[in-house]
């Protein structure tokens, strides 16, 4: 039994997402559909690429995992299906998909013609259900991403800001602020480590908007209150926290934002 | 396998759609239980008649489909059992189901005698659960609409304004506001290409708020920024949209409301 | 076909709910995974403890429940399973599982110790995927719970204020406001019928904001309009309602609240 997850910025109220199960399970019953997140803002693709990169690889091997975050919906982007080696990614070519792919080892890329599976009508507003739910049903039924189209050898990227690192300073950026105000950076496991930060006894941030000194702390529960704490967290990456409160709305951060991290 | 869908004004943060799911898994746990939508404004009958009028239609025929906005449970309102040509509808014969029901072919409506399916015990305050979702998981098991009571000749009807069309300009009314702002209008597709709107060159928004000038577009991205677009839209009706920005914010719209449209 | 039940504060939008899903379905597809709610206020265990014990008794017996509302994860509060009667209960002992486990039919407690069950990695701050969901989907393989650690004789407490009352007159405490508005006491049906409550002529709710004249009706819509009703709910409880109106909203009340109900 194939799992297909679904991730999209439609929100649960709307008719899509149930539009787009429907499609699904009116082609197979069978299939077990399991959402992902219908909460990306409106057309924030960096937000849905973090939540596919840090998701789907919990899902089974072999899994197909649509993503629509979609402004250029109808438009000439490329509609893709990606092949990887822990599962299949479908949806639009906007840079949603490139690290979620990365993650599931990145095997090949290919349009998808929809004239190609005979599609009978096509809405130009509504491709995640049109295109990419059909082409999910149609690939856990056994069909070959290479016959969709022609290949896409390379993905549109995703522009994030890259660390940069020097004597006692890091600078990274905000990947992703979670509900409880956790600020996720793009400061893996491994950079961390190597810094050293996990062992450094004097920790300030710096953000725009002024500086705090904070402390490493292992858990969430383990950071003095109303003071931030530097923890490796759950998703792979840095996390600036607090306990029981949110580190983002006290630092006035947001996706994509810098923040420099000296430590000693 | 039966799939049976679940539309409510409950939202998911209570425990009432568990409670509903949970009463259906427990007659039969092999069944697909998929939402539709909970996130109907409270005791919002037209919000929820177009969702499931949008949304019912893509799930495979056969399927059940329970919606609950009702405000008047446990009072003489019927609970009803619809049999459609493509699957079965259970709710409150309220307006909710009405014109779903059409979309699905109507064939015939039934009372639900809960006595006659011997349900314990019946909370004056959730047929949703009691009612609604008992009836759904027995339906599922192959129990015939008929068996379940009188036969209910008319079904309440929902009170949505009729389209009325002259010499270059079409009034409507707003059916739904959409989570991006996309304002949908009871204006299919057929009486839309009928008018000739999708040729037109001129075209002028009236609303109680004033007038603002627009053009046709085939997707949202195709509208320029900033402006009005009236887009076919994916739910085989007109929209009035913006590229990334809400329409009904900026016309002050909101579902029921009416809209003037005048072209040349 | 075993369900497994979720329930957490971490809302739908970011990845720790579809990490949850990928691990249990990465050890068996076929499990059938149902959302409880993961609207709980962040930290809120009273609220989460409520949603509980009244979602879950309307589950397949046999049903695995995982709950997660815990502040204190990764440090000494510890993980737990609870053998039930009617299923098994797998989260924190913080107070979160003790009343579920109670309407369940309460048999034994274990703490889980990961390396029991040769887990290779557990995050400091993420015991919802790396040990909950995996132990639910140990369990739901046929582990048994008493082989996973050591017993734990008493469950933490939940401090929820006892109702207390006199001639004419009942203290009770809000359990829970939904999303309607109505206001949910700790006064179950049973109390209610012995106080003769559902007979009284003259009721008057007091609440710190002062008194408001009340009656008893038996649905929402009996309720006059703007006024307050007195309802046997849903849920087995005594609520505080309006109808299409909050109660709550209109009397100033939230979870865990003294509200004095005096009749005659």
């Amino acid at each position: 039994m194939t799992t297909i997850t679904l991730l999209s910025d439609f929100g649960l109220t709307d008719p899509y997402v149930a539009q787009m199960k429907g499609v699904i399970l009116s082609a197979n019953p069978e299939l077990k559909i399991v959402d992902v997140s219908h909460g990306i803002e409106r057309h924030n693709i960096a937000m849905g690429s973090f939540i596919l990169e840090t998701a789907l690889p919990y899902f089974p091997e072999g899994s197909i995992h649509v993503a629509v975050v979609d402004a250029g919906v109808g438009t000439e982007r490329l509609p893709l299906v990606v092949q990887c080696e822990a599962g299949i990614l479908v949806g639009p070519d906007n840079g949603l998909l490139v690290r979620a792919a990365e993650r599931l080892g990145f095997k090949a890329a290919y349009e998808i013609v929809s004239h190609r599976f005979r599609v009978e009508k096509v809405s130009a507003t509504f491709h995640g259900r049109d295109v990419f739910a059909r082409t999910a049903a149609k690939l856990a039924d056994g069909l070959k991403p290479s016959t969709l189209g022609a290949e896409v050898k390379e993905l549109v990227k995703l522009d994030i800001p890259s660390v940069s690192v020097s004597d006692g300073r890091v600078t990274a950026a905000v990947l992703h602020v979670d509900s409880f105000g956790n600020t996720i950076l793009n400061l893996g496991e491994d950079q961390f480590l190597r810094l050293g930060l996990h062992e450094a006894s004097h920790i300030v941030v710096e953000t725009k908007h002024g500086r705090l000194s904070s402390s490493i702390a292992r858990t969430y529960f383990d950071i003095p209150r109303d003071q931030l704490g530097i923890v490796l967290g759950s998703q792979g990456y840095v996390e600036i926290a607090m306990r029981e409160s949110s580190a983002a709305a006290r630092l006035g951060l947001k996706p994509l934002d810098r923040v420099e991290i000296r430590f000693s």
